[in-house]
């Protein structure tokens, strides 16, 4: 029996292609620490580009490339930054920006596209003639494509008002861009445009663009300047990094364009578990590669049960809360992949509601 | 001409009285660094049994309270505070407990009397299992009366089920009693009921009580023992700190039992606001010594051109947003003085009224 | 009997002179934190003239003092603080300024004589090409006069010399003037000539001064108006403060010129503590208020027994180490209590020699 | 003509071999955040053991090692670590424990050998009684080999000394390894024995090992627990991270055994420029891979003029501070780099030499 392995709990557990192993095999490298690693140099040369700013930074991780942002915005002792109550910086990296950087979070409710109330962002600025109990607002972050809302898109326009707001106020406008890309795809603008408000942008490399791991931050010359010391002082500056950097560079070639092809198998699979008796999806939220289902209070499957006996079928998803499942889809999960994982959940709800009636009858008899 | 002022802006403005003045003058006092100031030990004693706890600590302010109250609840690097969106401690107090202390804030909506709903505050505690990616959830903050929604109480049977979730999760309760003996007075319960449930509790010296200056930290002697070092730390720590201690002993001789003639002002003072045409008062919302009044939007006057034509008669007010204006009594606030400001606000009030509709009918005619 | 307390710990213990309780009793005051305290404002005025600065600022304590003013200077994230290895901030002050404040100690040899050698502060400077792997140098401490040598005075030529270093390399230069009116009055140069060259400098009221509390920051007006936002957020703001104000007003009227005779009857105490066998002073260390003697390893008693012996006679002292002690001359201190201590010392150690011979003959026997 | 290259900055300049290469591009990856990477498990397993330790992590950077590890054993607000002046935590890693951990330091000199002497590190202990004005010492670090005293070893019973003091002061021991197998070399002891008084310590991948990047810590599995989510909050977590572990799998199966090779080359070289005419090398310090020279100052020639005609003919070596230099060697210098560095220097100090001569005699003439 062949077993098969469906990993729809992230974007990020893609694996190295065979291009890209090929690339961090020959990759020219060198100590990116004492100087310049060619390789690192050349993907963040390209990255700038796409994005639309002056320099790039090549990092470990997500969490880092946010972490460097909110800290050299707030590098003043006693910063206040204003972000979405369900961004993902304020919910799922630790709490870094004030565990290790001292920055204050000022919430705002997230709407169910991810965008926050302009209104409420400008309401939420403090009176700096109030200084005295007060904590200095000095950046607002965006999430685009917003994951807690299910991948939705923030449009340029709306980005634009932010960091009107933002310049008003002389406030910085950070864009946690971890899945920008998606949104570039599915609203059919370019990187840049979307970022274009924005004074420094992250960009992940190991979620649908498949590189093993990085993530690229964007800006001005002098806010990379100051994010290479940063990126040093958190220990995130790496010696030869150019064999991970070679595998992005194939990353950008090869999986761009397959995004929407991803966002396709997103809405199929939205679409089918929404058919599901005792499943829910918001169609209106699926935009990009994610999917949210909820298990209708009537139905007679836990998650838990749901999810053991999914795991059982080599298939992998992610719990969020007690009665909602997340499912990513990347470039490795195929159509094939879509259909097995719907039929095996259609399976086992048909099989749970017909237990559930049976004990029913039962009981009732 | 006597110039009358009448300063509402805050019970903080209050004067030593004579007896206060004396207390101090003749204080037996040590250095309280050095061992124990013997007059800061009556009072730390007092307020100890007043209080229902263990130990207390006399510290500069209310904002060093909290402060040292948070910073030893989650002394481990990494940890989370839950507490409402409009407490004290995550607006007034310049985002202290994050730029200085790392902690990281998580808000919980807060209703209109002050309160948070104890299912947000158990779904925003941290599941433990994801602690790769989330802070550690350590401690709940309540505030008792709760200063932004206009001094409302928290009862004691709402604190106690906010002290059971948080036994049954393992965190810390800590309340902000700047104001716990007006709470006190309005719901006829003692301070130490209202308390009970709290491992920490701060209670200011300085508002209704009209001692000069401090905040007292009461709790278990192994929390207090700690809250010395952090004191000490933050420089809080005085040396012949008895002459204060001594008008915060007259201070709870001979005002605790003034509170209630003051919050008689208060609603007095509410009810004459909401007669007012072109003003509006929550009277709802008017439990202890704090009015809150809006300016309704048809009215002609703007909340600027009212408190220009106040102060030029001698009354201080507190602005709170474009059409919000707090008003607080306090024991130097006289029944004469909430009917001066009454009439004063009334006619500037009618004037504006008049002047705009004679504007109105010139524009017409 | 009669029960004599010498206490010569620290000359922190000084307890406020009628003349201060009666200034107390009759400050004018207001809410320091919402405007101006009237006497709190005379007090930083007078303190701002006599240290030649724009302005003032009154607060808590000389830990709270240097902690705003290093907070201040390394306000931007990464910063590092050239300061003694034996200075009152790297060693007693709870490491606030790393643990509260996050700046990093980069710490020199404190000479016998306080002073820290130039051309080593030279050394320890970052160089800024080097950025990548270092914090960056902004800010140099000094300490006059230097409580741990022994209260030696850092003349107004040494501390030019590094306020010229400082500039020449872009840093502040802060000045924990704890005890510079002691060092003012050894050397005969004003205050204000003193710390000329600082860009922040602290002067304690409660020590020498005889205050029962408080210090006085001074530097530039924008240096106190960012001091007042540091104060408010560590909880140092109080609110009738005047009170405290109106005794150091006092304190400075009365005691400055006391200090001179403290440091009279510290020579005198350090010739007649010199003088007993098996005790030794370096009497050129004593140049202000602070006397250490050391008890010579061939002597027969211990610290701990001296301390029990002294204490039992109402004479207090602080131990530094095991051999080591430490005595502080301040104005309520007078020339009989100095014999007196004298006396007491001489008798103790004489009978403990004579013990010591005795136990030593019966042993030999 | 051959352009030749012979990288002597550091043993960080390591180029992935075509082994480590080829062993990247096949290496069986997974989301080592959402679960384990095979292949950085192995890893992982291997160097606990080597280190003779339960667990061990993988991280991108020495500097994160040593900060993840400083942070868990100081996690507790107010702590203080004791470490070497001239630590490379101390000097070289931006201040991040203070800057970004809050952590304050407190150094004790290190000696020729990168020793600190014993009792100076209990002194340096605070004692707990003053805990009023001190930070809680929490831990102690060594370097080994030592960097800044030229890759000097510190000895299996020196190391077990300082953990019988940390041991009876309830303070953890960390060990930089950051060249620990350099040291273990060069004794002749197992790694796990020259740390087996630590509770952490860390060794890295990339620099005489060869691996293109990374560093490993290795403690308790409650250690490394911690050190997990310590990781994911400084951004260090990584995907598919196997792809630079399967390099270091590989580093350290060909590396290891070069190292003692690299300890001869280093001699020849030392011994080669110590020859030289105006230059000096303290051949005692030459114990591993790092070789410092100094330009006696009586030598006609600068630091600076010497890396330049370095550099143009392909040498590239480190400057450490006016007239010393570093120079590091690694399994990519041969033998015949060595001769070809030292005759490079040869030349240039007898040219300069002579033209000094000569502008002497000319002047003279």
């Amino acid at each position: 029996m062949i077993e098969r392995r469906v990993d729809l709990r992230s974007d990020t557990v893609t694996k190295p292609t065979e291009a890209m192993r090929a690339a961090m095999a020959r990759a020219e490298v060198d100590d990116d620490v004492l100087g310049y690693d060619p390789t690192a140099a050349r993907l963040e040369k390209e990255m700038a580009k796409i994005m639309g700013k002056e320099a790039a930074l090549f990092v470990p991780s997500g969490t880092m490339a946010n972490l460097i942002s909110v800290l050299i915005h707030c590098e003043i002792r006693g910063s206040e930054v204003i972000l979405g109550d369900y961004s993902h910086i304020h919910i799922y990296e630790n709490g870094g920006i004030s565990t290790i950087g001292g920055v204050h979070p000022r919430t705002i409710k997230n709407n169910e596209d991810g965008t926050m109330d302009i209104h409420l962002i400008e309401e939420a600025i403090r009176n700096p003639n109030f200084a005295i109990c007060y904590p200095t607002t000095r950046l607002i972050c965006l999430e685009n494509s917003h994951a807690h809302s299910g991948g939705r898109c923030l449009t340029a326009e709306y980005t634009d008002k932010v960091g009107e707001l933002a310049k008003k106020h002389g406030l910085k406008l950070h864009i946690d861009g971890a899945r920008i890309f998606n949104a570039s795809v599915a609203l059919g603008v370019p990187v840049s445009r979307l970022v274009q408000a924005a004074d420094s942008v992250t960009a992940c490399l190991s979620k649908g663009l498949g590189a093993p791991a990085g993530t690229i931050i964007a800006g001005s010359k002098s806010f990379i300047s100051k994010a290479k010391i940063v990126r040093k002082t958190l220990g995130g500056a790496m010696r030869q990094v150019g064999v991970i950097c070679a595998a992005a560079l194939v990353a950008l070639e090869e999986n761009v364009g397959k995004l929407e092809s991803d966002h396709k198998k997103a809405k199929i699979l939205a679409e089918g578990l929404n058919k599901i008796k005792g499943l829910k999806v918001d169609l209106a939220s699926v935009e990009t590669n994610i999917v949210y289902f909820e298990i209708l209070e009537d139905s007679s499957i836990t998650e838990i049960e749901l999810f053991k006996y999914l795991e059982a079928h080599g298939i992998l998803v992610m719990p969020e809360g007690p009665l909602k499942t997340r499912l990513v889809i990347h470039h490795q999960i195929s159509e094939s992949d879509v259909q097995y994982t719907l039929s095996c959940i259609q399976v086992i709800l048909f099989f749970f509601f017909f237990f559930f009636l049976q004990a029913y009858l039962e009981i009732e008899s």
